[in-house]
């Protein structure tokens, strides 16, 4: 039983440091957040298993761990054997994202909730993906959405509250790209793509970063060339303005790639953010990208997406969703979410321990010899420090007392004093600084 | 679709107010922890099934969730179908406690870790119970361990750093008893039970406060009834002493419970702690408590368990386990672990809400409409009152303001000001008092 103690596969232990790191985090999201006005929920890790798998969550319902059913007897293995099916063994699953319990928890309680919801989930979410570098079957996602407001007044918060987070966690030079699913259509409507090839086309022009302007021309020509000649000439219209994030967020640029003639209202509500979204921190850039796509199906108008220089794929990303809610409720509501992604953010940040001047180490003498320290001593002059507002930690003395020190030290300890059996109380310590 | 949308069976969605509390009051139990010398680990929700299912769970191994295999084939299916195990199928399960995911942690990265390592761990654990008030599917512990510490330091540190979150919290009148599983042991032997029927008194022990010393007399007679009656007698003199959590924690009145030539080293450790439990905060009292068993088979040493008047059930517990470790180690290392249910506490306190006096509603017409408010203006408003260090949450103008604000006022917003079209900055906002 010694021999293999690592976490499951793909998952991962926080030690001390890396743990502090991450709560000092998400205290800084919940809290930046919180000022902005919305509000925290939590819902079970779990869902169930129909709910899970009922074609909202696209790609990723394949990849959802499921819990086995308990108390299953030998019948109910037989008929999975027959069946050769193992979802019948499972009623519930691990949400893998917190979007779909969201969807779930407003048609739970809508009564309780006000007519405009703005939602905060700060949660961990699992996917059986192969395992591979900066990517884990278990992460933390830090969602916002508001439910019930069909304007722009959603994105425009939506994306002031994270573009807020982004600045306080001092993550510079993050860009938000933004697009909208009816300009994407109403360009591949305007270059001629039969609605049934829209699919395939967005899939195409979502690898422009990869394969270019020419890429994508090349695989769209062998079912259409004329749609994709007209769709190359826009696309290289758009294509210098790629290397800064995007096009300008002003009318004028705005306009100045579009082709006439798209989705008025799209135009219209792009004009709004332009105009509103004025009130961002410095560092955070915003850009149209009328190449954006984000994968998911369920978006229905702004789409937005996180992209800081350091890492290759995109640290968050959002959308108008306004057709999901009435899945679960039966009933539509508008809403529109933005997500970071948590583990991409806290790998860019550095965050000032917490404490540090508050923070001492008492190196003690052997306790309860006789001739030595008491227990009650040592335990009285702690709590004599915890009581004045320090953070106090115990050290026992050793030889070597560096590796110990340091290891303080980098846990946000900033001074250390001896207690032998001369100490009486906390007035005869001398502390000397750790730095 | 509509029609079934609860949480899980026997789990539970938090909806904003209970929410912020949780999350307040983790905070507290968290910073308190801290100060105190503990440090923060996180291990995935999940661990390996056969890990989980070593037998150092007891009881509640039976109550976990197994996550199923992914990719299980026909051939797979038929196989658990032939065994009537539906276990072959998982190959993980969530966990039950976070007392067997620490010992794995720590096996996995003892290197890494100080020769003693206090851990605070605060986290979700799953038991698929049969769902009762109280009782849930998914709960919250806060746990925090000492690894690496023999001696009564750790106990020590334990129960006082348990105690000021406690008294933190707010939360009024707890005793803690304590005891010992050798002086349960030398007590069993003194009354002449033999090793084999120590299982079994325990039970009977366990259920004092339920049958009196009457019950377990007559149950522990049927098999013995010369050290049924020896053990009536030093219930007896206990039992006066359980209507006040049990007996002062003073060496004195320690002795005088228990008969002599009990464990010698147990009886020592008592009187350090009865000597060193001197830095409690008031409203925090402990007991020794003779009749004190705790279920859980993996304690070797001190046991202990908080009592509030308010709560049947104790609302945290915990105690020494000096064998575990080893375990998953290969090698002992000495332990000892103290866990607050949080759902219980929870539920018995009151949490101030935070901001309260910088928390502002800002009650704005109808945007974007030619003649009205621009979103840009509402938009530029808001972020000025959350630059001046204020929470700012928007609604929207309603014919009956009273619910709006009701809700507000519970969110610990204190004041609310009108925005409309003549409102161009912060300055020009009235605000009204909410109270």
């Amino acid at each position: 039983m010694a021999r293999d103690v690592s976490p499951p596969r793909g998952m991962r232990d926080f030690l001390p440091a890396d743990k502090a790191k991450r709560e000092r985090a998400l205290r800084v999201i919940r809290d930046v957040f919180a000022s902005h006005g919305f509000e925290e929920i939590e819902t079970p890790v779990v869902e169930d298993f129909e709910r899970l798998h009922s074609g909202l969550g696209g790609d990723n319902e394949k990849l959802a761990f499921s819990v086995l059913k308990r108390g299953l007897d030998k019948e109910a293995l037989e008929a999975a054997a027959n069946s050769g099916d193992a979802h019948d063994l499972a009623d519930l699953g691990l949400r893998f994202d917190l979007t779909v319990p969201l969807a779930r928890f407003y048609a739970t309680h809508r009564a309780e909730l006000p007519s405009v919801f703005r939602a905060i989930q700060i949660a961990p979410v699992w996917r059986a993906e192969r395992p591979q570098k900066g990517r884990y079957r278990q992460f933390v996602q830090c969602d916002i959405d508001i439910i019930g407001e069909a304007g722009q007044l959603a994105e425009v918060e939506l994306i002031t509250a994270t573009s807020a987070v982004l600045s306080t966690l001092g993550l510079e030079g993050c860009t938000i790209r933004i697009n909208d699913r009816r300009i994407l259509a109403g360009i591949l409507d305007y270059c001629g793509f039969a609605p049934e090839r829209f699919g395939s086309a967005l899939i195409s022009i979502d690898k422009l970063d990869k394969i270019g302007t020419e890429g994508v021309v090349k695989e769209l020509s062998e079912t259409g060339p004329d749609a994709a000649a007209v769709l190359g000439g826009l696309l290289e219209r758009i294509e210098p303005h790629l290397a800064s994030g995007g096009v300008p967020m002003t009318t004028a640029d705005i306009l100045s790639v579009l082709p006439d003639g798209i989705d008025s209202d799209a135009v219209a509500d792009l004009e709004t953010l332009a105009k509103s979204l004025t009130e961002l921190p410095s560092g955070v850039e915003v850009r149209f990208d009328p190449t954006l796509v984000r994968g998911m199906g369920y978006y229905t108008g702004t789409i937005f997406e996180i992209a800081h220089p350091e890492s290759g794929s995109s640290v968050g990303g959002g959308g108008r969703y306004d057709g999901m809610i009435g899945r679960f409720l039966g009933q539509d509501v508008p809403a529109a979410g933005f997500s970071i992604g948590f583990e991409r953010i806290v790998d860019l940040i550095e965050v000032d321990g917490a404490y540090v001047s508050d923070s001492v180490v008492l190196v003690h003498d052997a306790v309860l010899d006789s001739a030595d320290l008491s227990l009650s001593t040592l335990i009285g002059i702690k709590s004599e420090l915890i009581a004045a507002g320090k953070r106090v930690r115990l050290e026992k003395r050793a030889k070597n007392l560096t590796p110990v020190l340091d290891r303080a030290r980098e846990a946000g300890f900033g001074s250390f004093a001896f207690v032998s059996a001369q100490t009486t109380s906390a007035k005869d310590l001398v502390f000397k600084d750790l730095a």
